[in-house]
């Protein structure tokens, strides 16, 4: 598959960027990536770690940044990298795109540039989290969208369901995120789209506390992409306080750094197994090409296993099997 | 201060509130309890470790479960462990009440028993989780309300600010838990708060995104108690999985296994610090009486600093507090 990827998005753009364009071309031999972005900087950049012809490079001038308004800097930015990017997507030279870029302008592009796939009413933002059994749960929505209707939260449970199936070949069993086990529980929204999930052709298996969001027992967690946000940045930042208080007590004697240091490639790997950079970006999905967006603090790995999800998208035919899905719904 | 504590409410009653209680009144020796409960099996757990005089029993018959539906449960059920801890404080034999018991149940006798302090629009559910810097941030509502309206967000801010203040002579740095840092950031209830805190006469210092919850940046963090519930059960649940990885790590190798071995006092001190049940339950604020809602699944330990947080509550004045700063409300 062809990945166009946004060479000048995001916080460490270009050279993570270049780097983990080079890291997923060798680590698959029928991919090939189209960079966007200022043509001599990626190149120099490219040639300093890759002699092959599977990375080319689209010259732009423009760059949009975080701070602009995402619609109007779509709309008036045509040479900007993401715009091209998705121009790439849209007149058949590539199969799949990804940006690290600004958020709102990824998913504006996604809506305003590529299209809303026929049915859907509004594309999902989906990153994969890595649970204690091993696996992923997918989390729809993450944040694309606030101040949800019961609709869209009923349709984040069927796209993350097909999205786990195309992708990892998983029958998802669908949670919808509350504060509660019960049927009962919850805000109007959720309560409104406990009934709808339940009717939507899934595997609903009913509520979802947030504390079980890792346990395994989920492949799919639909929730209002602003209860989403917060599930995810909390487990995150708790993540991230786990490991900080860890130091702060294996600096506190030297018996526990000693067990520190024994413990060293067990505690690597725990960490690995958490960081969810390992399994790509957030997938945009509901628009009508496969679309990945990596956080903006991505490195060169990071970047990397987000074009190897994208071409995954691209190569099971995701889009398609969305719009299939949806066709009842038009 | 003498609390009344609900002897049958939470899974592990009685035998766990009794040792709560034991813990308590070991630990302060100001303090005296009354124990609401079957009174012969009360007496028997209490007598097995203590001979003082400063735990008393009063008798009821009933039980709260939490299968019930709670505003029934509390009219009906007028001789029950809860609704008897209830009329304790009202009838002025008890400055405050502690209850591990349903939490609808508790919430709904705080309301139409105790009764909301003149201004308070709706009661607040506000548990102490522990920072990386130390100290906690109170999450300000974390599950009694759902569906708030933007000014009782503005509330939870206020009261949880006066909360820091009474309890940790803290001038409490007040967030509001958003998806994103910018104001312009949110859901439309959470827009409309962010200026309704601007104006509210606290330290307002801006969002707080659910991955700073614990950051030690905020002393209070102000949310729809939909939010509150599910940033609190996913910093809860990312904390279980770690701690489940990280036993699996050390069981994958002999030298992790030395390695953890070593650590373990650094490890326990770790655990004790994530730990908030350390910190107490949830205080009920915004109700006319001091009150504690301990977990449901609390133990001795847990129970014991619910009712030491509910004697600080009474002895620092917090209810009259509230009253005097929401008088304006009225």
């Amino acid at each position: 598959m062809r990945i166009a990827v946004d060479g000048f998005g995001g916080d460490n753009a270009p050279q993570e960027i270049v780097k983990g364009c080079i890291m997923a071309v060798k680590e698959r031999k029928d991919l090939s990536i189209i960079l966007t972005g200022k043509k001599d900087l990626l190149e120099q950049l490219v040639k300093q770690e890759y002699y092959g012809d599977r990375i080319t490079v689209y010259d732009c001038a423009d760059v949009i940044t975080c701070e602009e308004e995402p619609v109007l800097a779509i709309r008036k930015k045509k040479d900007s990298s993401l715009v091209k990017t998705f121009e790439l997507l849209k007149n058949g030279e590539a199969d799949g795109a990804v940006s690290a870029g600004s958020s709102g302008a990824v998913l504006a592009g996604g809506v305003f540039i590529l299209g809303r796939i026929d049915g859907v009413l509004r594309p999902a933002l989906i990153p994969e989290l890595p649970t204690v059994k091993g696996g992923t749960v997918a989390l729809s929505d993450c944040g694309a969208n606030v101040d949800c209707k019961p609709e869209y939260v009923c349709q984040f449970g069927v796209m993350g369901a097909l999205y786990q199936k195309a992708i990892h070949n998983v029958d998802a069993r669908v949670g919808l995120l509350n504060n509660g086990a019960e049927a009962t529980k919850g805000n109007e929204t959720v309560k409104q789209a406990y009934y709808l999930l339940k009717n939507a052709g899934v595997n609903f298996v009913g509520n979802c506390e947030a504390r079980d969001l890792l346990s395994g027992d989920f492949d799919v967690v639909a929730c209002d992409g602003f209860d989403g946000n917060i599930a995810l940045k909390s487990a995150e930042g708790t993540a991230n306080a786990v490991f900080t208080l860890m130091k702060e007590s294996i600096n506190s004697s030297f018996r526990a750094k000693l067990g520190a240091l024994l413990m060293k490639p067990a505690l690597k790997g725990l960490k690995k197994k958490l960081d969810y950079s390992e399994h790509g970006g957030a997938a945009v999905v509901g628009v009508k090409y496969p679309l990945v967006k990596c956080h903006g603090s991505s490195k060169a790995k990071s970047i990397a296993a987000g074009i190897l999800q994208c071409d995954d998208m691209a190569k099971n035919g995701l889009v398609d099997k969305i719009a299939e899905a949806f066709k009842a719904n038009e």
